[in-house]
Parts: C-alpha cells; structure tokens; sequence
C-alpha cells in the first residue's frame, strides 16, 4: 500500500519560464531511461519478486518508491517551467483570443507544441522528442543478478542523460532538479553495485558512470558534498531489510554507504496559478460560486 | 514525497495456478483502461493542476495515490495466478530441461508466452491482447471540468471491463481482486460524480455505470454489503481537503459518501517461490553462500 | 461533403456465431492492407491531389468512396460473426454473471479477447494479430505514377489476403463478404493498371494478382459471372470524369471496363439485438421509460 | 453505402503559405481528439450498435457522416496553407535543383519536415507533433450511456484543443476552418448531452466546455450569430431518426436545437496546382501527351 | 562493405512442420532481445565509434556481423519449421480454395496468424506476441564503458530467453538452432565480459548467465565439448584487432578464448518449394515459360 | 553468412558540421523508405524465398546485401555531420560542463535533440521526424511479382525522396551520399523493373521515377557518367544467378544493364575524434592505460 505526503523530494527554486529546458527534462520523465521507467521497472521487479532473497527485494523496492517522488519532482519541475511561457496578460475582458488576439502564438515554434495544445502548460508522458513513454522498456526478467545488472546500466544511462541535460541549460530551475538527479542516479548506481557485489563481481574503477570531476558543476558539488550520492532512504512505513545490503564502501571508492531510516525533509510544493489562455481549471464564476458555496472558501 | 507499507489493500486467497485468468486481467493492469493509466492519469493531472479550487487537487490525488496501490494489487495477484502454471518438479539435478525435457511447453499455448519467455510468470505492462501500455493513454487537458468528465468516463469504462471479467472466469484469486476492483471503480464513479455535482450538474439515474443489479455477483455484494463503494480515503500521511467535496448522498441514490481519515488495515503479501525451470531469481550455490556470510540467513 | 444511405454495399447471409473466422477478416478491416488502409490512402490523395490530371483524380476517389462503404461492410460482416457467440442466455433475474456464473467464459480462449472485453462483440481498429491501424500505413507521396503502382499493388495485395482468408473458412457470412470483396479488389486493380496503361504501361500477362482460377471459388465465380470485377461506379452525387479513363479493354484480357453511374442497389442494413451478458447497450428499465415518453416506441 | 459531392462543408478562403500554421492544424486532423478519430470512432459505435434504441445509433451516424466530411475539410485547409510555403519559381529548364539549387531548403525549419519530404506539401495523417493516427484511439464500449459520455467528452476536448490552435495563429485560412470546427464541436457537444438528457441527466451549467465568451472571436461570433452551434444535419439521402431526439432547449441554454433535413450548400473545392519541385503530379509531357489522346484535354 | 556466401553459419536438420515452435523462436528473431536487435545494435555502436580504442570498435564489429548471420539462420530456421504445416495437397485443379475447400484453416487456431495470412509460411520482424521490431530496441549511448555493460545485459537476456524456449519445445529442428544460439550468446557474453575486464572489471561467479548446467541440454553440451562457447571469428575480409582483446582466460573460468580468423565452414542453405494454397511464389506457366526462355531451365 | 571490408561502399568528403542536413537524411536511414527499410524487406524477401526461380532470389538478395553497405554508408554519413556540431572546445580542465557551462546549449533548437541527449552525435534508427524504425514496414507477401512489383515502388520512393533532400541542402558531405544514394536507386528500379519486363510487364516511358532530368544535379550527373545507375554488382563471395536476368537494355532506355562480378574499390573509413562534452567514448586516463599496458598503444 501506497502513502503520500504533500512535500516536494526536493525543492524546485522558481526563475523564468523556459519552455525549451522543459522540454529537454522530458526525457528525464518520459524518456526511455527516465524516471516513469525507473519506476515502474522497480516496481513490477518488486512486484514479481521471486525467492527468499529479501534484501534484494527490499533494495529494489527502496528505490522504486524513490522514483515515484522523483516522477513527481521532475514532472512539478517541468510545469513550473512551462508555466506563463506564453506571457499571456488578460485584458479586462478576460477572454484570451478576445477580437482574435493570438496568445499562444509561441506554441508553434516551441519544442513540444503538445505542452500548450494537448497539456495546459504542463508536464506529459514523453520523451524530448515527443514519443509517448511505452511499457516495453519495463525490463523484468525474474532473473535477479540480470535484473541488477540491466538497472544499474539503466541508472548510468540516466546520470550520462541528465549530465548531458545539464550541459544544454543553465535555467536554476531545471538545474535544480536535474543536479539532484544526477547525484541520486549516481546514488543508485552504487545500490544496484553493491547488490552485485554482493554477488561477488569487483568493479574495480568503473563507477560512476560517466566517469568525469562532477564536482565541477556547482550546484552537483554542493549535494555531493552533503553526500547525498551515497545515502539510500528505505521510504517505508515499516520495515525494510535494505540495510543488510547497504553497507560498507561504495563501488566508486568515494566514501560509505549511508543508510537513513528518516526520508528527506522535502520541500514545499509550489502551486500553480489558473492560465485562462489554455481555458484551465476552466471554472466559471458561476461554478466557483456553486463550489464556495458548498465548502466554503478555499485555504 | 512517496512512502509504502508492506501490505496489500486487499487480500489475494491462493487457488490453482491459472494463466488464462492471468492473462484476462492483464487488461485491467495494463490495458488502455487498466490501473497503471488511472494512476498515471490521476498522477499527472495532480502533479499540473492549477488554480486554488485545491479540494479538487486533493480528490484527484486521493485517487491516484489508491491507484498505485491497485496496480501492486492486481501485478500481485496476475503473479499469483501464473506461478506454478507449468507445473514444473525439478528432479535431483535440478537443471530444468536436463536431457531435453521441455518443462515449459505449455507457454506456447497460453494467453501471452511473454509471461514465460519474457517474464518469468510474472506479470507484464501489456494489456489482455499484448500491446504494451502507452503513455498516449494519459488525458490531461487541464481543463477541471473535462478531466472530471474524463475520469468519470474511466471509471465507468474500468468497472465495465472488470465486470466482464468477471464473467470470464470464477478461479478465485481472480474474483477476488477482480470483485474489489469492481467496488472500488464503482466508488471512484461516485467520487468524480460528486465532483461534478459541485460543479452544478444533477446525473439522475446514471450511476453506477454499467446499470445492473451488482448484489448477484456474490464476491461484490459481500464487499458492498461493507460499504466499500461509498468510501474514499485520502492516503495521505498529512492533511487533505477531500472532505470538503467527498460529502453527502452519493450520485446513484444507494447511500451517503463515506471519507475515512484510516487507510485499510490491509493483508500480507505472498511471497513467491523461486522457478528454476524460468532461472529465477537465478542465483547459484556460490551466489547464495556469499550472500549468506555477509548478511545472515534471510528472514 | 459526404452523405450515407442506410443499405449495405452487398448482401451478409446469417449464418452461426464464429469468432475465429471474425478474427481472421479484421485483417481484412484494420490490418495495413485491409479496408481502413485503403479508404484513407485514396481520400488522402483526392484531397492532397495535384495538377490538371482530375480523371485521375476522379478515379482515385470513386475507389476511396467505395472503399467507406467497404469498411461498413467488413465491420459489419465482423460483428454479424461475433454476435451471439458467447451462447449466453440470460436466465429470469437477466444479471449476467449472477450467482457467480461466467457466460463470457469462451473470450479467454478466442481470436482476440478485446472482441469480449474491450467492445461488445463487435469490429474493432485492429489487425488479426491485434496491432491497432495506424496512419503510418497511408502512402500519399504526391507523385501521380508512383501512388497509382502504389495503389495497384495494395490492390493486389488485398486480394491476396482475401484469397488466403477465404481458404481459412467456410462459414458463409465470411465467405460472402470475403468474395465480394476479393471481386471488387480485382476491379480496383483493373482500374489502377488501367490508369498506368494511360500513361504508357502494357502490363502483358500480370493480371489479376494473384494468378489462378478464381472461378473455382463457387461464391467468387457467382460474382464474376455478373461482371462485377469489371465494373466501376463513382458513388457521386453530382459528376465524375472516371469515365475518360475506366473505358477499353481490361488489363486482364477477362473484357471490357464497364463504367456504371448508378451505384449498386444494396441489401438491407442487419439489426444487432442487446446482449446483456457484455452490457450493451446498458440501457435501463428506467431509461427506456423515459426515452419511450420522449420519442415513443421505437420503430 | 456512401456517396460523395464536389462541395466542402464549409468555405476556405486563400492566403499565404502558412506551414506552422499548417503544422498546429494537423492536430485537428491526425490528433487523438482530432477529425480522423471521431469519423472513425463514431462510424465503428454506429456499425457496432445493438438494441433498438435506432433513435441513437441515427444520431450518432449523423455525427459520423458530418465527421467524414470534416476530414476532408481540415485536410484540405492544410493542404492549402502547405501549398507553395517553399516559394520555389521554376526556371526555364524547369528542373527542381537544377545547378545544385536548395529550393526545399526552408523544409528543414519547420513544423514537420514530412509536409515536404514524405508528402508533397499535403496534409498528412499525423498529429501536430508527427505522431501518426492511432486505431487505439477509437473508442466504443458498446454500452450506450458509457459511448455518448465519452462522445461528449471528445468534443469538448475537440472544441478546447481548437480554441487552443485558434490562438496560436491569425492566418485567416487557418481561422476559417478552426472557428467553422469551434462551433461544430459545440453543436456536437449539445447533441450528445441532449441523447444524456435523454436518459436522465441535467448538465446544469456545464457546457459549452470551455466556458467562455466565445463569440468575442470575432469568425467564431459570425458562425454563432447564424445558429450554427445549434443545427445539425443527417447527411442521409433516405431517412433518420435524428429528429426524435434532437429537439428541445439546448443544454447549454443558448435556444432551441434546430435540425434540418437539408445538408448545407457547400463551397467551391480549390484546386491545387502542380509542385514541380515536388515532383508532384510527376507526369512528363510525354504522358500529359498520351493523356490528352485518350481523354482530350482536361476540363 | 558488406558481402555474402551462400551457406548457413550452422546446419537446420529438417523435421516435421511445427508452427507453435515457429512462433516461439520469432522472439529470437524480431523479440526486444533477439539478433535483429543485437545486430542493428552493434552495427550502430560500430558505425558511430569514438575515439581511438579500435580494438572495441572491432570486438564490437565482429559480433554484429556474426548477428546478420544468425538473423538469417533464424529465419530460415523459422521458415523451414512453417513450411507445410498446412499440409495441404494440391489436387489435379491445382486451385486451393477450388470447391470452396480451406486448405489454410490451420491458420485460424496457430500461435500467429500472420504467418499465413500476411506472409506466406515464412518468418516475420516480429516478436512472439505479434509485436513488430521497434528501432527503440537499439541502443547506443555513445559511452564505451556503459555500451559494453549493456550488450553483456542483452547476450545475457537473449542466453536466458533462449535457454527458456528450448524448454519449450524438442523440436529438432528449432532446437539445433536455439541450441546453437545458447552457445553462441555464451560466447558474446564472455566477449563483452573480456572488454570490460580490459577496463578493470572482475566479474567473480557471474557468468555464464543464466547460471546453471548448461550441459545437461545435449544438443548445447554437444557445441561446448567442441569450445564453440569461446570462441570468436571476425568475420573480416581485411584484418581485425579483435586478437588484442579477445585473448586469456574466459570470465566464467570455462577455459581460454579462442580467435579464430577462419569462419565456420557453414552448412548448405535449404531450399522452400512452391506453396501454391499460399499463392507463392505465384508464377503462372505462361510466366514461367516467358522466364525459360530468356534463362535457360533453372539449375 | 555474412563478411565485412573495412571500406566504404562511396567516398564520404568532409565538410563542416550541418545538424539540419544530417537530420533530414535521417529519413533515408531511418525512415519507412530508408535504407534499413529496403535492407531488411530484401534480406527477408530471400530467406523465405520459394520455388525454383532461383534467378530471382540472387537478384532480391544482391540488392539486399548491397543495402546493408548503403545503411553503413548513409549512418556514416549522419555521423559525420553531426560531428562537431555544438562546436565544444573543452578547457584545461577538460570537464565539459565545468563551472556550470552549457557546451550542449544548441541541442535544443535542432532537428532531434536525441542526437545529443540520446546518442553522441551520432546516426539513430529514426525518421526525420524522429519515428523509430519499425518492423511493420517490411513487405514479404511471397507471391513474387507483387514482391517484385512492392519493391520497385520502394526504389522509386526513396529516389524520390533523396531528390527532396538533394534540394534541401547543398552540404557536400550530404550531398555526396545523397547524389549516390539517387543513383543507385535509379539502377535498383531498372533491376526490379527488369525482372517483371522477364514477367512480361512493359513499362514504356514509366522509368526513373520521378521523371525529370537529374543531369542537371551536378554530383548525380557525375556518377550517371561513369554508368552507375546501369550498374549491378552481386557483392556474393560464391556465385550468383543475377546474370541471368540483369541483361539487356534497361527499362528506362538509357543504356544497357551492366553486371559486374567485382564490388565497387570502396573508400576509407572516416574516423571520428572523441567528444569528451558527450562522454564519449568515456574512458578514463586510467581505463586507456589498464588497455595500453594490455595491447600495446593503439595503431
């Protein structure tokens, strides 16, 4: 059974609206190796679990919860970062093509023209590229040391990924999310390592993948100095064996492991104002009326 | 943020393997109308909503964080179901198809051979026909009414889909998840009705969708006898504002809407047995002996 | 602009349910050689036409006419074939599964499952395998000699198909509609060459494809003995220059082209009684109440 | 049976070339909510329909046949705002790239490189971001409370989607059609809520969705004014039983719907002429010569 | 440059018709992890190499030419296992539907209906659900290290699937071919095990995978007491640095890898006869006459 | 089986990085008229090849092989283009995104971003609009003229395309291959179109498609010189039966067919440099001196 608490993994700082790196983040949530693949890939993993070998089920289990925050990190990133692109200002007539005005003029030369035609301004279930996220890149073959061995290559492809992403834009908003991601794909890199280890293979100097000095992006070198790229939460109401698993030094040489019961604080969620230029939430003052008037205010 | 407890929402009873069931409710797992889209769907339209009618967010998301659990549930019981099928007794050797045995020939004649051949009796993100889930699937105008409407549509469609199945097959374990599903798309019916109700529209004698008399499947009138689809929990570990809408007489007249603070008190999840005839989880001797040096004997 | 008339294009005998042989024609509906494919290549290529060359426009698009008229047909032959094939028969209390009972039991082990699950034993988009149709299959490049080989060869390829699924069964629903359709494809491939012949081709021996004697199919043969594979119509209400250029010789050598302004006369449209057991049309008591109030009793 | 006639539903005027415009509109044609897919939904729930309900399957029909001719009108509109975008002037020796020459060089800066690559600046059956039509987008459940809720629901969307394009560009070719199609949804939308009130339900103050002022756009205001939103035609050339349900107030309290027999006069179809650098139509005057021998020259 | 020879790169003992082998081994063929994917996988790598460590580049290379190799052996395999499953027998009209009879009525209950009604007894780019092959199966970050981690994943993934269908089914035929392809997939594992040992790697106990004795399947043990599961060629008509790599000790400590320049001397390729019900290769006499003429009698 | 030179099948000159260029041509790699395309259907077409006019599987089969030589070709060419194109000159401290740089910046306003975010600037099996390749594309129906007859549609499409692109760029390096690519399309129709004149098919003025002067493509006039698109090569290690039908005059009237035994000389491999922005290839200074120590410097 599945919990939620209305705080963000990580905080989303605001800056200006910046449709194109939004677009480029798509591939970190709908992508082929994003976090909606992640996801659910651990989660079927764990799902179909097979055998007595519990910590590996805890472990896979860990950090499949962790993606859905992470689905919801990148996705708020996204919409924070589509939001008020068009630089549409109502006039008092509040009807946004009002005399054939052209608000959302924008849409047509921007990377995903879906992010204002489809969505409102929002995150979608694609990739950079447009295709739509698809349930054959879930890998589960029941084979647990192949299992580990294709999430950890797909862990490395997310960090080389969002590396990439963070070279295309500088926009804080996107980097936020994306220097966080980074540190925790490399985190999950030496989860699914060490599992291997556990199994007996020696890395010797291959993690993290790709291999580079990250500490010379600013906003990576500030979470890795917090070693946030060797800590595991195990994200349960009860108890996970994880622990049994995650200990000793990581595969990379760059430190221990660190387990922590306690999730992160998170962040506050931002809220995010109408946009009557793509008719969303659409509610009319009547229906606003109606829905007061039942409930009352809202906070 | 995302948290999990090691419970299911609602029990599985174990019964003979049988994969055509399985692959039957494969529909409602991954099928167009399945239980990954209204959680991805619900996800999405939470994670991008706008505006400050947040009772709304707070329905939405209700419902969504359910619908992850609904996908552990039927995953789970899909898995249950397909476990055993072959039939498969290792001999001494325990090498499954030793001497050109053929263990798993019964996977050339089931609903889906990937259950075999890719999965490992496991279940998969395809629906009953195989086509993998598509993240074309996920509706997000961002229009509040019209994502209502839309759910609503769902809800009607999912429970239309599990009542077939229901008449497809009596194992058991199916009907069980099967029945809960029907009762809980049934409750979701309600609470998007209710939704719209707020928004000024009356549904008659609508609901629920499909019209008939439910109380004769016996699996669904134990659980509506309980109640179980005039009830909604929140699923969250802080506040919701989902009581501000979820009151009052329910949309199809049967009694008046149920909002419970307490999530279910849930049941344990069954664990799966290794299948060396599908080499899962795959370990060795070896693989098990290091394990068990560095981390004791498995619980 | 387009306008319909309640009559099918030729005749569907009934005969017993048959959800295999349903199965096989939706290759003949949604597969990428099958009617969808060629109704939406030819309007594609009427509408996008360019130049003066309008018979050959003309031409193309009375074959596009026919070719909805041909979806209707094969859609409806399909639903004829499934309907009733479940053997359900609702006993007093008319609820479906009640008592637990599972009348949709044959779905697990037929063609298509989505046939029972996802519509209501009825024609659904898709191929016999159960790939839905995409608009990838439309081929409209723009140049005139290339989209009429194009279109002859999908002609032929039709009929091929046709030909194979007419070894596939003999029930005579399929059979009827399987041997117009294997008739008018011999026509439309008539009708293509015949174009190409204008612009210079001699095709010699080459056609019909696929070569042999159809003649021995007793349905085809009663068909071709009327001359239907020689005859074109343009399904217009006003004028087609079609006959500029469907006149002479077939390319066949089996006779002359015989251009018919008037369209066939058709045969009556079948009625698709209720079948509770999939929930359809799921109309209450109580709405028919009230529909019959508002309209009276339905013809 | 189908037939067809020489007039568009609705009259495009002419303009420049206009690609991204071009590009904004596929999606109201090959989009999930766009032309293609209510034809062929509605079509496949009118081929499919069961009961004697006819009032129904009449209306849905009538929508149907509309939708066919609504492709045409769409997909004609993009052709034309294709037509000519490359401003390629032929010169004497009339070979396209002659000398080396670029004249398709703005293909690779536009919307979808396909209108110039793949098709010869024609319409295509591909959403705004190039996805091709999917059959998985055809929806009929065969539950008719279930079908028309849905109906309902794709037009809105249909209608929210193209008040969207209409903001995105002032190109009044593109105008023309987006605001004709604006209030066809609309009509649409009160259609299926009249066959939901006739089963029942009161939609208060829902529709239309979006809620909004449309007629401050100032095309869509010149439609309304006309009572276009409230009409609805039968496109039959024998009789319907449309009539029987589409009386009344309109659920959106706009006037009384008013169906008529007749189907609208209709508007010039324009002629597209040849693109040499296209190679389109392609005929060499060798062909043009045999043609005119044939047939004599064009009219 | 590529080039070909007319032998198979192992022999295909001939057996009787086995359609649901058939369609077990197209997961091998058209699956997600099958040699279409190796092959276009490694070619791409190989095309888009980096850098100046050429001996990858030709490691990489030398299996993606091998890949063509089993593609085609596969196919043919498939094909030959097909062939005649229908067991139809031409009477003296040699018309297959003659009568009305259904010499293909097989098709309608076997594991792929495509495999006779859109090609004609012969193998397809499908998977063994029906899926056709995806250009998304290819991977190629571009990341040597991360490349070659991921085509160890795949050889694993084909080893397990393949060991899977060999459980499946002791078909002669298929399974000299699966039996071979174990093996083959055992060396690409040690292949690409190898590179990354030469980037520092020490894999323990991990390979081969899936981790059993393998030995006990006589038709695998019969290749492995010949070392073909250490072996390499290079498949090169110029020279290769493959040696450099490729030489030492195997990881999973089964002896030393063996280069070999010289390819396997190949078995002889089989032929398929006419399958008339299938209307293939459909030549008529007259066509096959007109043919004599200009060559001669076939060899 | 098949073998490899390391030469390229035509010179590849180098010229500045053109990412729109390189984009387009994508649609000849990739795309449904591509040369994976042509590779793939070919190759299938001659293993599942029946009958005994063994003539015409050695001339399906030479083009085949001949295809894969062009995928390598036009991939090669891709990756040349894309070479270099964000124009990163990497630091002293050799870190591509040190201090928060943004080398990747242009990604997001090209063609596919995935050629930087998925790849390394390097060829994809994508379409120009980004569609994976897909195996629904292949035509085998088995019947031999109609295959004969598809596959001369084929070669005709995808000239026509290549005449598209030609006239989008006049990049040298795309223009190369593309010019070479036009011409031997041009010779694979005149072989299609030879072996149905053996049918019997004459196709008068019909041929090349699409019809207009290429001499007037400076780099196409150049290759139509030296005879190209007269020329045949079987690219076979033994022998072939080509020789007998590619004989005489060819089907455009240009000339007389030219077989020839030995394959094109071929040009050199271009290699391509290290792009450290993409971590590419991503081998650490430690990793090339564990592979210097193992095989000696790199050649």
């Amino acid at each position: 059974m599945f919990f939620h608490q209305k705080r963000l993994i990580n905080e989303i700082p605001s800056s200006d609206p910046d449709p194109a790196a939004a677009n480029a983040l798509q591939e970190g949530l709908g992508g082929q190796f994003g976090e909606m693949r992640t996801m659910m890939q651990y989660l079927f993993q764990s799902f179909n679990f097979r055998g007595d070998a519990l910590q590996f089920k805890d472990l896979i289990q860990a950090v499949a919860i962790e993606e859905i925050s992470h689905v919801e990190l990148i996705a708020t990133t996204i919409s924070q970062l589509l939001d008020g692109s068009p630089g549409y200002k109502p006039n008092g007539s509040a009807t946004p093509g009002a005399g054939g005005a052209t608000p959302l003029a924008m849409a047509m030369s921007t990377g995903n023209i879906h992010h204002y035609l489809v969505g409102a301004q929002g995150a979608l279930p694609v990739d950079s590229a447009g295709n739509p996220w698809s349930g054959s890149y879930v890998y589960n073959s029941g084979n647990l040391p192949l299992d580990l061995l294709y999430n950890l290559m797909v862990e490395a492809t997310g960090r080389l990924q969002k590396c990439r992403i963070y070279e295309m834009t500088d926009n804080p908003t996107a980097r936020a999310t994306i220097s966080y991601l980074i540190v925790r794909d490399h985190a999950h890199q030496l989860t699914f390592a060490r599992a291997l280890e556990a199994l007996g293979v020696d890395w010797g100097k291959l993690f993290p993948i790709p291999e580079f000095d990250a500490s010379k992006y600013p906003e990576v070198k500030e979470l890795m100095d917090k070693g946030l790229h060797l800590r595991q939460h195990h994200f349960r109401l009860d108890d996970s064996l994880l622990g049994e698993l995650f200990v000793g030094p990581a595969a990379d040489g760059s430190g221990d492991l660190d387990l922590q019961d306690e999730p992160p604080k998170g962040a506050p969620m931002p809220l995010s104002p109408e946009r009557i230029e793509e008719f969303s939430p659409g509610l009319s003052d009547e229906m606003k009326k109606m829905m007061d008037e039942l409930v009352g205010a809202p906070a």
